[in-house]
């Protein structure tokens, strides 16, 4: 056992798991198909010859329910992805050859938290509250910490903590706390190679305003290839107040889809 | 950055992708519900007032399709599951509290490859070939490897190379090569967390056998609590002739459900 | 061409559509997997060599959406569906061999419209508001026509002009109306073969009491073996002042189902 | 009492189901989401308060699944939709506002059953047998009946016997017996409203043909805008001697789908 990792893992590693469980009933956008399991086949529905049973699944659910990645494919300004391609002709065959979540490959970088409601002494961000570039520069600051490129950078606003309220977490007429153009593109000028947070739609919805105006997406996907996260949970890790960590993310390997639940964990040695 | 795991990760890791991709028409069981992908939104679509536009997808599947883990909740013997719990009651609700997938923690742990076809000299074993506890025994030593407590061991039979092919790969009529009972028992005995193989049933399927008798299911999911993956593919990891690594592997976090797709990797410091 | 229907066929009929248009976003109860539709293929993602292409389409739904028919495997009471069979036995299988959907006779049958608002000279009724036996009475004797044994009875609150509105219709906090219990009794006791709304549950919900209370589910599909059609457009019918017609309901044959969604038609020869 | 048709459903009218019955597992086109079913919610997983329960589905499928009707956004020819609508620009939006299944008026039609095997005195047709015009004009004459403008002509080859047993009704290697090019014209030519068959694909599939080349539906979606009904069951209607019917179909109404399931009637009134 010569290699260092595997030296370590045996070692005793230990994480904190930073997706959401996946239920019927949660909450997502409505822009998306929703998250539903069943179960065709039950124990007791019928045994084999030899005393055996199988029970299995079906589920029917779009990409972006639960914690999840979008690929670089899911949107497009002016009808053009991210490097320019024809948005419309990069779909055709019902797929996206070039751009799908097939090619965001899985994810251990050097993690990031800003913890904006720790930084700023409260339990939560407000409804629509846009997080600055102040915000998110003494975030950092305060722990030290300075963000660089291919970093994971996970921005905390609190709203997590609804989650488990189910349409007030989506928050389509209550507005959404959130990052804004400018935090994008502090965050693009900085090079990260993904950007996450704890909210449905990743940046800030201002109240009203549904879910149709989405700068911070058009500055992370289309003009920078930045990744983006949503739906995080971040609470376990702002209580345990960890700011840095190893940030493991596999995304499905769906070919050609715009994105992907994921569950990524934040991993620690000690 | 003091924690060694974030040291080693910063300093270059490189992994071998275990998983299959996701595609409409991939060969799976005939036991489960397809996996489908389709585009519901493409780009030119509608485009909203400031230019912008989001494809989305829409998805139907089983949860045993691709490279995916079983739950325990999956098998039951004798009307029982693991730990003997009545395996009728256990699936009320439509979903298994207590041992369907979200009970999987996500692993970061010593993976071993046995590579038969490696060690046999052949391209891949035969149809329906069973792999004795010879087999795993020589494949083991010939590397200077012992499996252990809580290790995560891959049986390399070869006949991932046939998943392109279909139907041959799934195998109903030929036959398929795994270990069987007693290599389940093998593996058992030595306290192995899961064990995984590159056919998508796993096990050793006899020639005309169809998928209805699985006694590695059995010894595995119900008698030791030992999680199994499915069709994976370790074509590349052989070929890179690596038998020791760290494997991280994170299933998806489905309340209830039997089992997951995954997409494992064999992670490498050096 | 002896056959006297298709005499009159021949000659024209025409018929005015009961059905509500199945679209991905239609109001629907939340109990039930919402419909989605997608074009896994369009036009122009492939063509074959001799020039010609096939689009299609994938979905995915419960069976209680849109315009539907419930079956009588649909609702159990303590324990026992209707004819007393043990509910819980009565599934397993992960189908309803006995009461299932499929076992629903396509219906060529009369059918009665009782218009409650056309009644009661109001545009529709009020939320919440329960239809009483006097109504029902009236509705009918206002029309000269009686409620006979076989016959599919129509109740129109006029909610159905709600329908565009989308969770207004669905009503979950402001109530819906229709009948109670003593309308169902009303109902059962004429020994109707099936009874309709144009309201979601098809009977009376209470303002603030979601759809957790079905009595009239109860007494009609449980004690009296009556079929329960849900969502019907009956604004047109209403508008032509029909009140006596052919009523044609074809339910899908889904083996063990709880239900399929109809397109049912009045259909007149003059 | 006073209309007619009316009248004579009440004094009592029968019919011969055409609509295979859907169930998970059956025999469908490899080219569409195939039909899976699960019950989410059974009775016993949980009772109301009052001791009511509800059990409910969960469906995904194709629309080209079971007894079905295409659409005619289903086929292009050339970049062409019927009438010379650009194909590719008809599906935008993810549906068909034009010529999608929405668009079919439910059919109460004379429909003529032209018997094939029973007019060559065989069980069924042979694989990859295409049936002639002499045929089709033979099996009319033989009954005495002419096909006419506005009629639904259904063609039977026996080949429907072969349901219950899976791939090989599909036939994808064996070939399936049907009318080509020829027959398409001849129905064309005639002025039906929609065509069916008791095959998968309705039209002759050469042996080793696969499902590529489809004339007969060139013919008949895109040049004539001829409904085409596949997978029907006509051997109870053969058995019967039944040559002359009203036939009864419903589509439902998916807007801007290319097909739906459907469960035709040939009704009688004597």
């Amino acid at each position: 056992m010569s290699d260092p990792l595997l030296h370590l893992v045996q070692a005793g590693v230990r994480y904190v798991d930073l997706g959401r469980q996946l239920r019927t009933g949660m909450p997502q956008s409505p822009n998306h198909p929703a998250f539903h399991h069943s179960l065709p086949r039950r124990h007791g529905d019928m045994e084999r010859a030899d005393g055996g049973s199988a029970a299995n699944d079906m589920i029917s659910t779009g990409t972006h329910v639960g914690t999840h990645i979008d690929a670089l494919a899911h949107v497009s300004q002016d009808g053009r992805l991210h490097g320019g391609a024809d948005a419309r002709e990069a779909g055709l065959g019902g797929r996206f050859d070039e751009l799908g979540v097939h090619t965001i490959a899985p994810m251990l970088r050097r993690g990031v938290l800003l913890d904006i409601p720790g930084l700023l002494g409260i339990e939560r961000c407000a409804d629509g509250y846009e997080i600055t570039v102040a915000d998110l520069e003494a975030a950092a600051a305060r722990r030290g910490l300075e963000v660089g490129a291919g970093d994971v950078v996970l921005v905390r606003s609190g709203w997590g903590q609804r989650f488990a309220e189910g349409a007030p977490y989506v928050g389509l007429d209550s507005g959404v706390p959130g990052i804004g153009e400018a935090g994008a593109h502090w965050l693009a000028d900085r090079g990260v190679h993904a950007a996450g947070a704890d909210t449905i739609a990743f940046e800030r919805l201002a109240p009203g305003g549904g879910h149709a105006t989405l700068p911070a997406h058009r500055v992370l996907l289309v003009e920078h290839g930045v990744y983006i996260i949503e739906a995080l949970d971040l609470e376990e890790l702002a209580r345990e107040d960890r700011h840095e960590f190893t940030l493991v993310l596999i995304p499905l390997n769906i070919y050609g889809a715009t994105g992907s639940p994921v569950r990524p964990l934040a991993v620690f040695a000690q």
